[in-house]
């Protein structure tokens, strides 16, 4: 997943040709010192110190929500007021450009071009908007995995029941047994009725990585339309959609990334967008639109949130993606190997980096999940989630999601926590 | 329109079944002291300034966007800071609660039971659900008018392209020759294949109040589903859905309604509920979701919003929504009286109380409309709308929408400089 900074940049398309605002940016960026590694701690104290978080908390619900950072948050604040003071169609007109500017960020960072990002208002909606988006007829097959997300599998179900194609769902064995093993299942189950392959890039259940890539390359021999779910890889892992070579991608900024609320992000690849209708059209849309933006005509949106979350985006790009990646997968990794060391501990993610990414799951043997989900937060305030068993493969646990903003200490303080439950 | 508070009560469902909270709730605004009068200039100063707005700004722009007033702001910044400060699913188990007070309270506002109200983020959202969610076949016609909303019109048109079912578009005459008239041409182009008539309460483009309890009551007499955009009339009007007889409704909070961005409502009726299909389905969403609720699981929500949202509707309780239409109608008729007191002025919305609300749009003869917008903002600071010809009978023009916030001497200031760009 981490690619070199210069590898980034080279692979941005037409780099001459970009607004010179943007180019400016992008130079300011190249020209940056070099940033402190994962393992700087007086660095990482420093952009913990970022976020508003309560004094005692340990947050590790990333995979949920992450807080904004104050950046955003005073950002999103400041434009509000400003906002509701005015709002005039002439005190607004500077949005659309700042939108745009957005869109150029977000493009950047997910090595996409700006036409092909679409600012939406969550993973849900993206993944909603490609579910009944593209066109399907009975008898055409959707694949999914048992391990997909609601907003990636029950959108599917149900268009399918109004529709009538089909929805197949590839079961997944817990811990992933390997990428060649992943791939195998979901190929193994396509069948020349697939028209769509839609996956999630790390899951929300048990943490999985799936071997997009891989998978990417399999579907657009076929002609097959692949969709990610990267509600857990956008802010947390250094995604390149192009590299990638998924079709659509759907993600959130309220999670990894730390932005604001209800603000998302869909790509959809260049040659992909005219086969997808959007959801929703109102005032503003137009055949004419151009590229992704046809997806994004939601009704009067919160303008001032779409700062906010340029303002989360420039403070990714201040860590550097790459940085993001190496400092929460150091923590998820302290955190998974303390876990495996203890013997009541069974970890339901993998370790490996190649198959897991910050979700981290894991269950204690003979002790009621509930109740140590409860003692936890009461005890330790320890914020994660308990997770359901959903199917075979997913079983009942506890998962914490570590992020920039937690501390190895946190991560200790954490493990023995656990211990303690299981003493 | 307006009922009297007394019939407003009487009219809520099953009022001993509420939970005490929202009991007392209803309790004390029923022992509230008389409302000062539309006409109290000293109440109503006192309610404008409730409103951030810049000093000096003459704000006529509530067709669009209207402000939130301080309560409703500082409501959200407050429950902003407490969830970012700690986004744990235990700090957030409080938005449940307040989300089902909100659907109350709203339901009482509307006229409305709790199990028919959604909370959506815009009325381009409930519009699209509406136009997206009903079933519809080939040959099965949907009747609109072309004075609708993009979003109650655009909508419609593109899921016709898709699936094959016919859109027919009711012309409207400007000014609107009387309710019989607006009733009749509707009633005349349903054919025994009409399926919906969507139509718009008080349109964005003239502000022609249609007869819609008329119209509700011919509809469902042929089983036809009726569908009300009721953007420029709820927090405007003493709107009642029930007694309107309409099938949805659907309506923005940072309209008239003066609460926050980018959050809405969706009335659907109870009845019509399992006929309407979900745009969004995601985590949280079930068959087994009573009522309208499943048209609001939409992914991740911005909780502190649904908060403000119910402190709008706090503010519009306190007002009384009775008050709230007769002090915005004061206003917009002594615009519009001004207005058609100057010859070179064309006032293109109705006087009459039965075919208008707070809409109020003009044209001013042989003058440039851009120039004479331009200079409306940068002469005299008035926020309005430059509105385009969208068919015959939608000229171009200025569109200024008065409401509480605003004073008589603001109008008489704008009347003002309306003769002053036609002398």
């Amino acid at each position: 997943m981490i690619r070199s900074r210069r590898d980034f940049f080279r692979s941005l398309p037409g780099a001459a040709a970009l607004p010179s605002s943007w180019v400016a940016f992008t130079r300011t960026l190249e020209a940056a010192p070099g940033i402190p590694d994962a393992t700087n701690e007086a660095y990482w104290r420093m952009v913990q110190r970022q976020f508003p978080l309560e004094d005692g908390l340990i947050f590790l619900h990333a995979a949920n929500v992450c807080p904004a950072s104050r950046p955003v948050l005073d950002r999103y604040v400041e434009f509000l007021r400003d906002f509701e003071a005015n709002p005039s169609f002439q005190n607004r007109e500077k949005y659309d450009p700042l939108q745009e500017r957005l869109r150029r960020k977000l493009a950047a960072v997910l090595g996409a071009s700006a036409d092909e990002i679409a600012v939406t208002r969550n993973t849900s909606e993206g993944n909603n908007v490609v579910a009944k988006g593209i066109d399907l007829k009975a008898g055409d097959e959707v694949l999914i995995t048992d391990h997909n997300h609601p907003s990636n599998e029950a959108s599917w179900k149900m268009r399918a029941k109004r529709e009538g194609f089909v929805v197949r769902s590839v079961p997944v064995t817990i811990p992933a047994p390997g990428c060649e093993q992943l791939l195998d299942g979901i190929v193994r189950a396509v069948t020349p009725r697939t028209k769509v392959i839609a996956v999630t890039h790390v899951t929300n259940t048990t943490g999985i990585l799936f071997p997009v890539k891989e998978l990417a390359d399999f579907a657009r021999g076929r002609g097959i339309w692949m969709h990610l779910d990267g509600a857990q890889t956008f802010g947390a892992l250094d995604v390149n959609v192009r590299a990638i070579g998924c079709d659509s991608y759907a993600a959130s900024a309220h999670k990894w990334a730390m932005g604001p609320l209800e603000a998302g992000v869909l790509y959809v690849r260049s040659e992909r967008i005219p086969e997808l209708w959007p959801s929703i059209v109102t005032a503003g849309w137009s055949d004419r639109l151009v590229g992704a933006r046809k997806f994004e005509v939601l009704g009067q949106r919160d303008n001032p949130r779409v700062v906010a979350f340029d303002a989360a985006v420039d403070f990714l790009q201040l860590l550097s993606m790459k940085n993001v990646e190496a400092r929460m997968r150091l923590l998820a990794n302290a955190l998974k190997q303390k876990l495996r060391e203890m013997p009541r501990v069974q970890l339901l993610t993998n370790l490996e980096p190649q198959l897991s990414g910050g979700v981290v799951k894991f269950r204690i043997r003979d002790a009621d999940t509930r109740r140590a989900y409860d003692a936890l937060w009461s005890r330790h305030r320890i914020s994660g989630a308990m997770t359901p068993a959903t199917t075979a493969s997913n079983q009942e646990g506890i998962r914490l999601c570590p992020h920039i903003y937690n501390s190895l200490e946190q991560i200790d303080r954490t493990a023995a926590a656990v211990q303690e439950l299981t003493g």
